[in-house]
């Protein structure tokens, strides 16, 4: 396929295809060729049972930016697994997830996240992941 | 702590509290000693990019009966890892995540999931995964 | 290609092919569509630092287990990932890990696998693990 | 427990108490507080079916550096869960796992490897993996 000129443009029209992604705020921030990030706005309806970010949306953000960062470099990708390390309470007025591609392939993409939730514009992490993308064959 | 005597009320009770699980209808269907299911009615709003559920959901599913099945047999729990296997579409009517412990203890339980999307009463496996919890001291 | 009438025989053949397993003493115990059982017997030389089995040497059953159930039912495979839970000490007179075929794939095939540590004959599930394969495109 | 002051001699010693370490010459190469190398020369015994490095070792080489680079922050552990993606044929004259922690922890601590083989003094990225250790309470 030709490849877009503004990835970040044609990420965020791909984003808003996504329905969760419209309700709970999941923004394609930055995008350039092997990495993407995305970020969240936190509401408390996004919370789990003690008021953070619930560990689903910390993983939606993680397999979300991986799949993002795929994307720039092979194309259309769907997720065929994925892992998230909760490190810290994700506590946030919001959060970014800044995922790269550790090694890009015609089968099987690997790529490797950091998610962060920032409080007054300090950024802490919170989170780690990896997600693995299987390319979609045509 | 003392027990409950009725796991399937204490764990719909607490899963009330988890606001995420409110607004996507993530319910507790049955739990027993080192079990858990929950489940979640189908709704476009859950849907990622194609219109099935979002690998956000299937996680937040996995980690979440991972959790309540944890909490039967060692009490209050927080996730510290989890992953997913996305094995099929996960497209149905609604889904059900069926986890179990592996292994209880002091520090960690291990749990092991499977999700079904349910289309006309007929179960199809979709994913699955794991999840380690740690103990929360109190 | 032609199927095996005999998976034990064609794994056992295989794997002698492996020199880690030839030193080790990694054997294949048992073949089926889709299932594969691979045991270790004990020697003080397979050991980490408090002298129970190394969890390389966990991750090598595992691994190779789940290639084997694998490709009873997909032909030949690499592992793209895999993982290790480490549930109890491995000690044991031998280990045996079963490896099943959860989702067999043109692409990706998903595994699951027990660890036991088997003593005076009784067995003592010490890992879990998962393998992901990718098929061999010729 | 008073730390030590030199964390390489350190483990190098506690390295040789690792049977399988000493037959494979698996070695620590650097210590410093949060992160530890370990190395390997290749050997045709280290050998998988096709005779590349076996994946079983290369997780053995992921789950040591972690070990190592997470006792240097927070003392005894065991390793309780660690992954392995396999990106790249493990091919190599010898290889190196450079570890670093991305959270330490009372409970338990996080790290995350990078594995190269070295061909003729140049270094590829083969594997990457994740190692969640487990603090030993005294």
């Amino acid at each position: 396929m030709t490849q877009p000129t503004d990835w970040l443009a044609t990420l965020q029209a791909v984003n808003q295809t996504a329905a969760l992604h419209r309700w709970c705020g999941i923004q394609v921030l930055r995008a350039d060729p092997g990495e993407a990030d995305v970020g969240l706005a936190w509401r408390p309806d996004l919370g789990q049972h003690t008021g953070f970010l619930h560990a689903g949306l910390m993983g939606a953000m993680i397999e979300t930016a991986g799949g993002y960062a795929a994307a720039t470099l092979v194309g259309q990708v769907v997720a065929s697994h994925y892992s998230v390390n909760c490190l810290r309470p994700a506590v946030g007025d919001s959060f970014v997830a800044r995922a790269r591609v550790v090694k890009p392939g015609k089968q099987q993409t690997f790529t490797a996240c950091d998610l962060f939730a920032i409080n007054d514009g300090k950024e802490t992490l919170v989170a780690t992941g990896e997600t693995v993308l299987l390319a979609v064959v045509a």
